[in-house]
């Protein structure tokens, strides 16, 4: 049977007369957009724009909810009650929401971004805002997490469907989790190996770690970044060579259709 | 046959700490709640709970859409270019949707605010982009406006369903347009006086301009304000002549249905 | 010799519309405001006319600093890095001081607000983010915080002079420290309980603790709040029952003169 | 007598993790810069990043205020009441002047950005809002804005000093206006055209119309751009061509000194 793998990338996160990383260019990589929702990034126009241009290449788009903490990115943790966390989570999504309906697609996953994201990989009672969220807006949607992480095991216990990421540019931890940024050897640079670890992850489900362990990781998905000519090269590199090695590079829905 | 009349509100308008107006009084007395989408107002958590509230009233709600000026209250008129401003548009009504979808309600109608609301009422590009956001969005939401002024025109030439509005407490030109603000005599205080033009007006279209010309104004909707005391009450007696006097209170799907 | 304190409460806070408390009420109870800073609370124009009312007063006038979280009101502890915080810091003081010359009078001193305030009483490395703020653009500006905390000692040894607060409506562990808002008992609703704890402190440096221990407590200064009509009363009378026996009403510069 | 000039640009625009043009550059070329306070772009870290590149580069600083608009960068009409633009202006000079004093520098002038540049270059009203802020935060503080544009003479009849600036790569109008972006040669692309005709305006106060028609033009500063690698090139052009022609390049009070 033919191998299958996700491509997916943070997208629309310009905001006003700022952007950010080469949308166009990644547009014609992934096959998932995870598109922010106005509060680390994305101002409405922006996202009218990105939705617009994921929708004419056919990817498929995912709500990259964050903290309201534009400044910083949504890159601080920040101690939201759980009915704020709720409350922003619906919001953000139902506004994704409205600018897809009007370009006639539709939001088809979510993804916490930036310091969420690692909060509810690991932090239960933060999960379990995303998740009502989620099961109130629409439990259609699917939740992106990191592989391996406790919010996914969480997410499929409620009921929703899950899509397990790996990151094509991160070194893992023996036990699979990923090297901290502030470690040495936490974040890959080189074209070649990412694209040779990502295809061995999509063939085989296995990914070695910093140590020389050899780890296996169930991955639906693999993010790539567009944030510097490097990257789009490297996430480029990546599509490529899974390409030539004949893995269909396909969201999750048509993975599993 | 019974005559009909809606009564709305706007609602939502609190921000985090802060609070305005008293939406739990007004819910018992409006039909409909023009409820604000974070722009101007209303910061998801309290939009949550203004719309679960709603929900439970049984009052239709509407997407009150802004201008985006928190610290202006989207009192402010801005040059927004067309693209910007149906963006925006889509952004807040996609927002309350989802907020309305995660109580198991929907957005009914969209009336724009503030200085939104009196620039499109005369400047027809400015109309334009929000006519087209509703279209783009859901062609189904009817547009509040006020009544006899030229945006109802124009949604209706753009398929759109549209609900015309009076105000309770605002002082009419013989053209029908109402006297500004800055002149005196623009806002009535006597809540008898304002019950009585309502009544008036809810029977017959008919409501006396200030200079005692007797004009015909074809009103869907009453506006009542509930951000002061004086104002809650001057809505509840309306409320309560009307009634009294045989005005069925109801939103325009009722009205029409 | 004559007994002095002073007395602190937080103003500033409204933000464009909306209000918070009433300023001018409590500028003839207070001889100190905490003004904000524009990053909880507090747009341009309420600063100017808080800043106005208070030199008018004859009030002090203290920076109000927060972590940008307007939606927040700054109640929600932020990870912001040691870099960031200086900067947000420096930014507010300097905008605040603006504002006082602009009226003719200046800034005294600083104080943490809500989630920055719990934080650097314990946090040593966030507290350093301010002090090094405060060193930066003006060393005489001196840092207000909780009597017996940890950050008065970082700060006197940094050279700041220091001003050391009790909360009027709060109750005290044995510890000296205050108990947490969770807690039973945790919040002072009697106006005459108040005021004589707060005359018994200034007179005697003496407070009870919740569980009936004696603490003692160098207080410079009692904050008291504005924010409800009950808030005010309790103000009003506390600050008659210091008058009324002879405590002088008085801000820290002049203690000390 | 030797002719200097100043040189200027719009720098510390950034936001966050966004970041707009190349500051460090441009500080190598420029002898002025327009640091934005926050408003329409620059968040304090960028801020306090950018004065003290500035300040270790010898460049003079201007606050470079803004409508409250971080979305539209500033760029779209605002109707601020003239109490609410006062205290804008004075809010963010205030902000920025904090900023330098905490790297040991000053504000010396005042520009307005984007569309508040524009309506005060006409509407005396606005003129006269930023120009009682500058009153009454620091009257020593220049105002830097269009040459030949009513604002100029405004200021001066209020006491100010005022810096007359031209724009290297815009097209002026016979009547010394600049030609609208909207029109076509409003905006000049070849930096050898470019550094010509501002060396002849240095040299002679003499500069060319769209319509051949030749202008005098009394200009203090020259307004470069660095938001593109063509922008930054032309910039450094412009400075080349000055100095190898004997121009000095100069900040206004050292012209003046």
């Amino acid at each position: 049977m033919q191998k299958k793998i996700d491509l997916n990338s943070d997208l629309g996160e310009g905001y006003g007369a700022w952007s950010m990383g080469d949308d166009e260019m990644m547009l014609g990589i992934v096959s998932s957009a995870n598109i922010a929702c106005g509060f680390h990034a994305g101002d409405p126009l922006t996202l009218v724009r990105t939705v617009r241009l994921a929708s004419a290449r056919g990817v498929v788009i995912g709500a990259h909810i964050s903290y309201p903490d534009r400044v910083g990115f949504g890159r601080r943790p920040m101690a939201l009650s759980h009915e704020e966390l709720v409350a922003d989570a619906i919001y953000q999504i139902g506004a994704l929401q409205g600018i897809c309906n009007a370009a006639g697609t539709h939001v088809a996953y979510v993804k916490p971004h930036g310091a969420l994201y690692n909060t509810t990989a690991a932090d239960a009672s933060q999960g379990a805002s995303v998740i009502e969220a989620i099961l109130a807006i629409d439990r259609r949607l699917a939740l992106m997490g990191l592989a391996g992480s406790a919010i996914l095991d969480q997410a499929r216990r409620a009921g929703l469907d899950t899509i397990a990421e790996a990151f094509a540019d991160r070194a893992y931890r023996p036990d699979g989790q990923l090297v901290s940024r502030r470690e040495r050897g936490a974040v890959l640079h080189d074209p070649e190996q990412v694209a040779a670890r990502m295809l061995r992850l999509a063939m085989t489900g296995e990914i070695e770690a910093l140590d020389g362990t050899m780890l296996r990781l169930e991955a639906d998905s693999i993010c790539v970044h567009g944030d510097s000519p490097g990257a789009v090269e490297m996430a480029a590199r990546t599509r490529q060579v899974l390409l030539e090695n004949g893995v269909l590079i396909t969201p999750l829905t048509e993975q599993r259709a």
